[in-house]
């Protein structure tokens, strides 16, 4: 008789369930089976639960919500050799197919048939129980706490960034959207040697915080009329320097257009968050600059291990984040919170079922 | 007494006159004279002609036209190594600060303090006597035609392109626009090694040409309804490849949006034409695939000698782009007639004057 | 009953035998069975036929020989959609893990789990029936001989070296060592654009050979009495230039030596030839050229792909390097053949059993 | 009649003597005169003194010596606009030519036209007055002292070997030699986000030092038998890492060849120091690691800036580097002082002349 354990279950737009679920088992013998301990709740679990889709990805049949998650190994495959039973680790949720071409060129994260947990149609980490490949999971040293390792996952995308925008020694950034992923972003900036981290954003209390996250200079962008007055203010709180790094990570237009623009010629602009399909872009702006435009697909390989490595080392603390927490059977109260409370730079975190 | 040379001189918007100008004199040790020989009609020579003004060069005094030039060394300052009396050049029509940070860091083309012949307030090359660094001539073989030699201007911008993209052997290519620079841009990556090049214009003639530029195929898209329809007849045109490489030398909204699309996933896509200041971009398209969307301006150091090379070893031809010929007394007549025929594949080549 | 098929087996150091060996079946659902038709024969086969090692590899049991193969698909496993029965492919012989870090960072070349045919403890692929990933098999088009195809595996090596040194359009190459791997490598530079491809043997065949190959000249080093002489001697054959990428391909300890003075500052050389352990290298000459220096592993993700297409357009043509053809059930006499002939530039084929 | 003002000269091998010389004058617009305030020793100047060449650089006539130095302005050109007079400034020694292909590149520290202070034939700045470039002086800090402005030129040379070598954050490092090229090295890998960086060195004095240059770890190679035994302390030092960058500092052989093996597979290793022209090298062990070998000569654009910015931000701490300090009349015992203690890890200057 096949176990069963409590999954959080995403039935369709605007439903999430606890329901049972079978308890899978090792079958690749590169796997391991882990004990979810802890799960932050990400933007794209809200936009799933509300709108039941993001771009291409629909959600066509019940799946299992979560994928920022930290656990415990319980068991071993037999030719797992990395792990073992009663580690404690932080969990990568995508994982590439191992003979795809970007698999192959080192670029994993483009994999067209990846898995990755709670993106259709590919069940989450919000369970009792988990399996993954062994060199998908990150060794947490014991200074480092399993909530702590749930937010390996947003810094990841932060490390992605910083390294496709091959943040050196002395530069300055700016962090438009000043939410998890964008305070991450800047923070890793700063542990890479930024001189400047300015960040962007219509909240106050967020711009507040961001003085944790590496920022030196804050731009609260609520009242800006237009995108060359947001950049005029950008350059002020960069006491007239320009960036030679902008991150976005709002998606919203206007910080799009003002980031091309405020950003130093010989620049590189990196889009990492999402918003609108379509934006109104100044594309005038990037020739004569020859800026670089990058688009930013979460973390491939080294970015986890990285990411780790900046919590324990103490150059990233991604505490301050932690504003929430609810216990495993709450699960849909606190989706519903979030759902509510909206963009706020919170992290809301979930325990494992008991 | 101030010796003089005739000079075509835009004199405002709309205006275009021959008169008297003084001759320049070498006062630069590393300075040639050069007489020029030939002189090709650009579009942003016509674009000053009939506006005044390109984004924030604005044309504020009367200007020399002309940037596409070849000539014959008569004049060699004390210092010069490189070249000598008699030898024929093309001319490299930008010459930068030496002290600015971009020219040292190796982007000249960067240089804020560019002086860019007939960009204002820099006079340009439509005279009989003109003033260049020897380093910013280069030679061109016996076989070369004067002729070839002004074509070299807008080689080069395909040859940078090339490089900024990185375009390499085996790699399929998409071009938007076949004028005389989307051409050139493909010969570029056919000669880089590109295997499949195909072109994407609303000219019927312009695509016919292709074939003598390195194109393999094209897709017409002046019944294209919209962006999703002209990627899936870019993609029937590579025999269902998806492209490594886009480049758009259109700067049409259409052609920017399918080009993006288009792009295979981890691919460049480079801005190397310019139309509007804002199109509406499909942002959210560049993420998944991590695009590098990069800017591209002129030509930088090594591209004019390879675009010399490229035509000397018969791997690009540009004699055919070469339709019209006036001589210098009618440069008038030219510029008007260019101003009309406007956007054709066409190169108009203005002779020097005797 | 397990069925068997014919084997070439290296029993020890300077023993080869032919016996019966079960034949392989498919147990992983991506991989495919072939049957193998062209086998040729590399240095390494005869290194290990010789001395029983190659570096840290050292023959500790009987190994089949042979790993520059071609063959039909006559079985594939039932996730394989890549190829099917029927299709002729080049065989990429090392399948590295999908596990190791190097695989994911995209150079599986250096995977330190990689099972390589012919290199110990791994069989080789002188059988007739042979198992292989089909992601590591390339299909030939129709007009791609087998025999073709069994060369893909040194072309792939010299298609990995241009990589690796980026050759780039109008760029000089130098190439030492005018062998198999040499005569690819320098036709793979001319492909990927270079100008000038100068050979250095000490084998008037081989360099008569060369033009064949891309080569624009040729040194005999036979009788160069230092390196700077024949320093002297390659800048020469460049008519006066400097090599921007040098290739040894030799292993000899001149040839290095000549290498990376003769290489232009700023420029790249590649050790892709191994002969001694150590040789007296010339040290301060790399720093005040900041020189590049690379070593060059066999061949990557793409290689194998490029160079099926560099046959396959006509851009190198690997035909001339077959000299000497045996029969399957001569194998050995090839083996003994190729131990006596030496380093010619020569390739000798051996069929598959029928 | 001109002014006259002491400067140390190297008369020929082995003689230093304080002399009168003219007092240079502005003649290029977009240079400066500086007041020399402190200057640093360096470990070419005694190879000079001692020997009267370094490779090609041979002294063939007096020259005045000194290329470490800070100063302050005492007149600016007319089309200064950098710098202002009693800016205090780190003076970077080396100008290259502005028309050659390196600087135009953005490599300028390979222009074959470099005029590098204190290296045959150019003089070098242990005068009262020199005179240099607008952009080839930066702009010291308040908070920064002369004497740690004399030594940013040793650090430019460890910023500019982090570049090469792409210092990452969570990278291990390993630096053989512990001088102070060597411990400034190490530094700015450490400021660059290295987390381990071992150092390697015969004198227990500059280990113990290192410590205080962002060293984790030490190696004292004194008694090391031989290059395996070096590098399994190393990586016992390293806790079983293996370093991805390694920086030779010495130019011995022993630790050219330590590194080469030690260095992890796709690692790179850089040659800072010199030593002998030539070595034993173990060439075959680049190849299976594919290791990247580079060159490292001085230092290029934004380096000095760079470094500068180190002492400001305190991310490096130079001073204790500083163990002896000499009046301007002392510069011959300050010579002959440190051609006697030889090699360590110390660093002299020399006031300015009053």
């Amino acid at each position: 008789m096949t176990k069963t354990h409590k999954a959080v279950v995403l039935q369709r737009k605007g439903e999430i369930k606890i329901e049972d679920r079978p308890i899978p088992e090792i079958e690749d013998p590169h796997y391991v089976k882990l004990q979810i301990k802890k799960t932050g709740i990400c933007g794209s679990d809200i936009h799933y639960y509300l709108t039941g889709a993001i771009g291409d990805f629909v959600l066509e049949q019940p799946m299992v919500l979560g994928h920022e998650s930290s656990g415990i190994v319980v068991e071993v495959g037999e030719k797992v050799t990395r792990v073992k039973v009663g580690d404690r680790v932080a969990i990568e949720p995508g994982v590439p197919s191992r003979y795809s071409d970007a698999t192959k060129a080192g670029r994993y994260n483009l994999c067209p048939k990846m898995a990755f947990a709670a993106t259709p149609p590919y069940d989450g980490t919000l369970v009792k129980y988990y399996l993954a490949p062994e060199d998908f999971v990150v060794k947490l040293p014991d200074h480092v706490s399993l909530e702590e390792g749930a937010l390996v996952e947003p810094l990841s995308v932060g490390v992605h960034a910083n390294k496709l925008a091959k943040v050196a020694y002395n530069q300055k950034v700016v962090v438009f959207g000043a939410g998890p992923v964008g305070l991450l972003t800047g923070s890793v900036a700063k542990a890479f040697g930024a001189f400047k981290v300015v960040y962007v954003d219509i909240s106050p209390e967020k711009l507040k915080l961001s003085s944790s996250f590496g920022g030196t200079g804050v731009v609260n962008s609520s009242e800006a009329k237009s995108d060359d007055q947001l950049v005029a203010e950008i350059e002020k709180a960069l006491e007239g320097d320009q960036p030679e790094v902008v991150f976005d990570c709002s998606g919203a237009e206007i910080c799009i257009r003002s980031g091309i623009k405020v950003c130093k010629s010989g620049g590189t602009y990196v889009q990492v968050g999402t918003g609108k399909e379509d934006v109104n872009f100044p594309i005038a702006a990037i020739g004569p600059k020859e800026l670089k435009v990058l688009g930013c697909f979460r973390y491939a390989f080294g970015d986890y291990r990285d990411a780790v490595h900046l919590i324990s080392c103490g150059d990233v603390d991604v505490k301050p984040l932690v504003t929430h927490r609810f216990k495993f059977s709450e699960a849909v109260d606190a989706y519903n919170f979030n759902a509510k409370s909206g963009a706020n730079a919170i992290k809301t975190i979930i325990d494992g079922p008991e």
